[in-house]
């Protein structure tokens, strides 16, 4: 796996379980991953010798970001390597203007949009489709980072942006599907993802309330997605749901913070999954093992001493899990999660709520 | 962890999810642990300035076996070593005799027992009990060895042994409990194990018709052998259902192969219970994740090459979670093991022992 963030750290407990052996790339021995892997080796992702060194001897090579030069990807599919998901798949979630163009032609429903590089441009896409614009970063955004939603065309900040027409949505939704090189693919149930300032800070697993045909819809969408783009591994698929239906938002090809909550909440963690689908080996149940599991990020707050909070957490409540990614508390920085399961969903809530408020401020909901 | 065997290997699960930076003492970088974790000590366990060496820095130091000497143990602890369980505690894990005779004074059901060193007084014992005698090692045994079943004194194997009453015995049941330093315990729903040639080959979470009155009893008789002995981590207590009662048989103080449904089965495993305990963290809820729990155990058949096999069975069944321990396959050898939930008792051992037979002898059951 390049990367050795938390989605790979992550990705070691079941490595551990099927008895793979993970390597990780990482820029410094200190990263989240780098800590739970032995065989870690330091390097960087944008240099081609490190990558190529990197992949000697690996079964598959596979991703914690989607940062890896394209180029460099399909140089490594070139030498041989069994890359998943594949240089053609993962660009589609590297290049927003790709991604739009196609998922436009495949038939799933976006956002009108449209690629713009100066003041002018976006207002006259604003006149079509109406203010305000969305306009997003085309390579490299991440968390809200690279998004700005303008409303004027002086708020324009420049450069070639991918242009979208604000989606009046109800609430977001997520599905994550799996797809190995054979084909195989499976959905995990639709989840809610709830975001503060563009980071998720919430998912409800499944979307409560939501009508099973429109689930049934968001799985289609994404299966599809996956096939017609040839995606190995895990496909995130980011949708709004509005008045008119869903409308898909974003992509991710790797394991999700929306599918964290898998780790108690489905028989196959998204991190099994991914190891599983990477690996083309058959893939496993996504059944979920609650009737609803809540998933709330921890954010890091201004105190960085978090050990008593962490006590209190695990006290007020034994069935809460809590993860750590083995990072350094700065405020802001997602540093880990809880997840809570049960019958009652507003129990559930509460629950997951408390414990990541509670450890990250030491408010007591 | 001092060990570096399959349970410290699945410790590391939920030290990455706590954040607990877990450092092992291996005899040999091939180890089960020693492959997934990246502080993994080389030394000897039966060595004092090894052990030290290997303690400094720990919060708390632990065990993945019972043979570290005793006065090695208490050296630690004289150092100002957080042990757990502590010296005194093990001791009665590590020695039959001294096992026998404590739980014989605080009142925990026993076979009746005696020490042995001679033809003679194995006859002596037989004629107070009956035969058949069964002579066990007081230090050392593991997994049926250092255990005899004798029905003539001719039969004695020399040496000092615990001699002890043959039970006629129903089913075997086992208890894990967890305490802490502080003095907060929990037990995990009571399991039948089956055993085979002495060796565990399924486990049935909970124990399938166990009158609750038993079943409350035992978690009674090992709660409180966990507290009088001063217990620190999990204690597991093997026990017999008898016409007569239970009767306790045999002691383990950390992760036991009679939990390792917990991973999927219950809220917290017995790998993160143990983290808990010893590090003095407030326990986590035992409570199951579904109605019925089936570990089978993975020994290794004649055919070391079971990639196929393995691919097959995570075809066959999309739920059955494996577990490998990374080790070379060498008939009868602990490899791994497969855990299958779900509502139908039946069924979810049926699903269990597909797996793990087929896996190790390509035996379609």
């Amino acid at each position: 796996m390049v990367g050795a963030g938390q989605l790979a750290r992550m990705t070691q407990q079941p490595a551990i379980a099927l008895g793979v052996e993970l390597r990780v790339l990482a820029n410094s021995p200190d990263e989240s991953a780098a800590r739970v892997i032995v065989d870690t080796r330091i390097g960087d992702y944008r240099d081609l010798a490190d990558l190529r060194e990197f992949a000697r001897g690996c079964d598959a090579v596979t991703f914690d970001h989607e940062h890896v030069p394209t180029e460099h990807i399909w140089a490594l599919a070139a030498d041989g390597v069994a890359v998943h998901p594949g240089a053609d798949a993962l660009v589609h979630a590297q290049d927003k203007a790709v991604m739009r163009e196609r998922l436009t032609a495949i038939g799933a429903p976006c956002p009108a949009w449209r690629v713009v590089s100066s003041a002018d441009e976006v207002s006259a896409f604003a006149e079509e489709h109406g203010w305000p614009v969305v306009l997003k970063a085309i390579r490299g955004g991440y968390d809200g980072r690279g998004v700005w939603v303008v409303r004027t065309p002086e708020e324009f900040p420049g450069g070639e942006l991918l242009a979208e027409a604000f989606v009046p949505f109800q609430r977001e939704l997520a599905v994550l599907v799996a797809r190995s090189p054979h084909g195989q693919g499976v959905s995990y149930p639709v989840v809610e993802t709830v975001q503060e300032d563009g980071i998720c800070v919430e998912v409800l697993a499944p979307a409560p309330g939501l009508d099973p045909e429109d689930a049934a819809q968001a799985q289609r969408i994404a299966l599809k997605i996956a096939e017609d783009l040839g995606v190995t591994g895990l496909l995130a698929v980011e949708m709004f749901e509005t008045a008119d239906g869903l409308v898909v938002n974003e992509l991710a090809m790797r394991p999700h913070n929306s599918g964290h909550w898998t780790i108690e909440g489905a028989t196959t963690s998204q991190f099994e999954q991914h190891l599983r689908a990477v690996l083309d080996l058959p893939l496993g149940s996504p059944a979920m093992t609650a009737p609803y599991v809540v998933m709330a990020n921890l954010l890091g707050g201004d105190d960085p001493d978090i050990f008593k909070r962490y006590e209190h957490v695990m006290a007020h409540d034994p069935g809460v899990k809590v993860h750590f990614y083995g990072k350094d508390v700065r405020p802001g920085r997602k540093i880990g999660h809880v997840t809570a399961t049960g019958a009652d969903l507003d129990t559930v809530r509460a629950r997951a709520k408390h414990a990541a408020v509670y450890l990250t401020t030491g408010e007591y909901t």
